[in-house]
């Protein structure tokens, strides 16, 4: 089995969201703000729903980036790692204790922006010999051409570039599987499945 | 002052909301689903903040067209007029009654999908003296170009045009009027104008 | 009751299909082939299925224009006009005569391609009097910006321009009519529908 | 001559700049951001460069919609209506008065976000005798689908819908007029043409 | 007959060609040049394929703008009016002239850029009784959103909005008219139909 | 010759349908509904044509998923191995058995969604040395820039992306071979290039 | 020096033009048909230009895939290997042994469709040890999606993805060759360069 | 650390500036000119502001290639390498020398086009052992497609897709650094950001 065919558990694996400040995320503009909202809500949920740990960090929250979107801090609380400077979030001492602190080597990591604050990190960490999933549509940046110029040096360089529900459903592994109906619910709550969800019930309660 | 240049106020106006149920939404692929959402949700919520009466429809909920999406009902109620076979609702006595009802002459519509739950009784309404805003980003269809193709026709049959966000701010009018500020609120919430809200707050408190 | 306002029945219209040729067809890039293709089929199953009489021409089919698609043959019959050599199928008598001959004064019209084949005789025929319904996804053209054009020209001369599952819709009127639910497996069968129907039937039958 | 031939002269009309605040440009998906602010600096430009009135105006500054963009102050002066909190300007009496206290006819607006702060004031002015410019490409808002609802809403009422390179060149009218060079100018520095000028420089000196 | 019911004949109308210059084909991002090009030459061949007079001006060529583009010429002739600084054509009283002496009431017109060279003259020509026929994909302009602009802007204005190959379709009006097959070889020649003709050719040879 | 020019034949290769349900076929956006049809479609069919084995899986089919598309059952029968709860289909013994059971080592995989069910069992089996063609276009999911993601994570992991087409070309190899006919009437009756074949046959006749 | 950046020259390389039929290219649409004509022709023009030796191959010329489009042979003349049944051109023998008869051992190829006609023999022949330019802009397949899946196949198996324009400046080497000028006319006849060209001769000339 | 995880700084790269010429410029058609511009900019003050060596070249300016954009000069002064006919930069002893003197490995280059004068000296810089930043956002070519192939390209030959903004984050390592604030400032005046960060100032000065 080669790197790129292992795979996430609950218990392999760390969440890093790094700098979805208020101040970046306007900046966005290579998908819908609603559709980046769902993705990053549905991969904090994922992380919560089983348990993982997660580290979030910002830079300089108290300038114009401004303070951690709320939509992350509801679900993952307010334990938030300050940079007080450094761009490339795995060169924070803060950071990478933390991330070192769960004795993990699978770092699922999403940033805003994507090919800064996502693609810094993941591609440090991958040099270091951590697997990482850089979740792209959990994160944004200033355009598409730049999200894809992104995902090919990040793919160059060995990170795995994955999606949020991907993700969910590499950690979740079997539908009976001890988070296996709860994750179903996150993926539902933050896709248009949902919907298929609710015709379902209405259909079968008939 | 032609009819085009008449605004929507609390009072004058009605919100009908026409066939959202969960079957027809996943048919929808002219707009990313939770941007569609977004839209909804704001357009139920102004008329909720507001107090202006809502009259909700439904075609055969108990086939497969499904129910109308909890989004709307979790916020406007579950008084549904399930119509048993019109697809155009303005041929439903029981809307149409509904809508008498309100007294009012203004309908704010938006409907699943497009080109027929709302340009059919957007039409019709037009025709028989009524002054409709169809509000076609908190509606869906098939695709972009069957979008196009009704926001043609409803224009020429003298149907306004809208979106949600522009009826949102047609109706609060002024930011000091009664319902100004929680029709900001609504605004900021379902847009990402609540992270331009978050940095505010943030730095004014620095 | 203005003349927008007036819809289409079983009984006060007839379909014209005008230049669907094999030739033609490959010319057409405003949309994907598969979607034209279903698109067009819909709207000839829904003719047949409430017996709204139809007229099928082509354009010197023997050249390289080519035979009338066999999608639509095989739903209408082989009664084809071969015109000789006019270009607006209007100007041809036989073409004339045949939607005379149905007494209808409310035409659904689609052609191959939509600037020439279907905008012509649609602004003629609004010019004489008829209702035209130019059913703008179930035709095709060079490119999206020859279609766009198209329609702001139609909709300035009057024609009405529509899509093969509004039409559909406007046809059926109600569930219940006579044509309702035959209609309604005419819809789902050239969308995305028959999949929410199947399953539908899947979870009622549990 | 009917009213949609009558042209713009730097004599006949007045510029206002309705809400082009940082908090509500960060908001806007419709154009590329730097497209959008050359097309606003543009516009403003062109007042300035034929001492054409202009009145700017901003709708609660001092919160989270932030202060008028420093691009259009830089250029047109800060002489600012801040509104106290009405949505259309047009309600505002200071803006209202502004505009009538240049006895001026025609207004060329632009406004962010195009569905709400240009689109209101456009409809009223029109209703009341106005010949109204809406310049689309120097406003913006919440994504495309948003500016085409508006487009047709602003046409359906009288509204000319415009694009600011047009409205310079209306008010040109002819290189050898007064301002025709000035304005040449000024179309160069915020469009690729200024490329196409230093090449013709550069070859045409050799 | 209403007037957007009336068609072009060859012995009707006069083609002009309005500041197609080189400077301004490079600035123009609506169309791939290739398809604008092949455009222009069409409708250029349309015109002396038939014998129609046509008028073609530039904007001071000298210039930066540059001469009319070679493909024109080649087909047209070089007998161009060189305006001294009318931006709008139809103010230069050669312009005019040139059109009133072919004693033609419907004006077919293209323009480089639309928003500028096309619509001015275009909303001129209709507000003093002339039939004008904008043909938007013979013209180019910055952006799509320029262009999306332009036509609502012309339509609201009386200007037909027309394509290329439509208006050599309704001068053609039947294959077997004096024109007819002439004029299909144009039509040929310019868009992918080239190569239905060819395999028909072979196809029926064997 | 190394392993990415390895080719597929009939004998050689075996083809997963992986989870085509009705209930994640709603959800899938990256492409028109049609052509995903078209695809699945056209790619059972070379199955069947050579009488290449294939297996097909589903997810729970009696839930929210729903029943397999009959557009497959129709073609490759109802033997489906419902996975009780298995995201990875290549985790379920059934499957891997009915895969190891033809002995062959190439998989042709298609699965909805493209990012889970896909990605997932195309990454297992090339990490124990299966060649895997994934057939994207025979695949869907939520939106184009999840398929790209996993486009870019299973070309990283030594699987080769594919599509329907170039599978069925590759299947077919040569024209005269045993299938060969058959295998170009597969291909034209689910592509646009059966309207080349009937204009072919008309002229042809002729 | 790796192998890929080994670069082309007038003498290390053939060129093979692979399957442009008439009744092919009409079935491709991820490009305009006028861009993808003048790809083929500049690239076939290159090679006629420095006398590069090429090889044109067609499919079944005289069934309904049609002759190869007179664009390439009016340039490279008519000596077309006819391939009797092989998809892959590198198995038809003749075909390999004019490519082995120039005795080069860089191939520049394109093909209609991209997926197959080009893909398969571009592939093949760099498991051989030939390094392999694949011209995707001179090439053309069904749409965007397969064209992209395709890049990555090809990419993947050692094929140096190329477009037209950077093969032959990459021949071309310096302006100052034997055939530098030659190609620089033949990239500013087949692009939008011959513009800039036009507007330089006007304005030096002055 | 392997090779893909090396940073840049300020003392370790040089800036390599190639044909961004007003005559190559208007080619471009795969962004939009103004941020292009505003890329290119940026770009350039990036390496001025942190005192990086550059080194502009440019091929045959007197010719219809055009002179340097001034953006450029404007910035890092008018030191031009002038090619007399060599395409790949690297091929110019003069501009070798250049990159040479200034001792360092790493070279951050963008070019017009992206497929030539980018993608050749970026290809033979890295086959030299230099490790190459190609920025393709400070570059651009004749339209998306191209592009795209380039990229896939660069990428298999070893080269480093990159964009300017996170090229400047790279070299900027800390907002501590000594050029941190300054860079930061680069960042927002040629991106969005200035707004975030005016209406940062705002708030806080209240």
């Amino acid at each position: 089995m080669n790197k790129f065919a292992e795979t996430l558990t609950p218990d392999n694996a760390v969440l890093a969201m790094i700098d979805h400040q208020t101040g970046l995320l306007v900046s966005c503009r290579d998908q819908d703000p609603h559709l980046m909202t769902a993705n990053i809500k549905g991969l904090s949920m994922m992380a919560k729903t089983v348990g993982m740990p997660s580290v979030i960090t910002a830079s300089m929250p108290e300038g114009p980036n401004g303070p951690i979107m709320p939509e992350i801090t509801d679900i993952l609380g307010d334990n938030i790692i300050n940079r007080a400077g450094e761009i490339n979030a795995w060169k924070s001492p803060e950071f990478r204790h933390a991330i070192e602190a769960t004795g993990r080597k699978k770092i699922i990591m999403a940033g805003i922006v994507t090919d800064v604050c996502l693609m810094f990190p993941a591609i440090s960490a991958v040099a270091e010999g951590y697997d990482v999933y850089a979740v792209v549509d959990a994160s944004g940046t200033w355009n598409s051409a730049v999200a894809e110029a992104s995902i090919h040096r990040m793919t160059q360089a060995g990170v795995k570039v994955a999606t949020w529900a991907s993700v969910l459903a590499e950690v979740m592994d079997d539908w009976r599987s001890e988070h296996g109906l709860a994750l179903g619910g996150v993926l539902g709550e933050h896709t248009s499945y949902r919907w298929v969800y609710n015709s379902f019930l209405q259909a079968n309660s008939q």
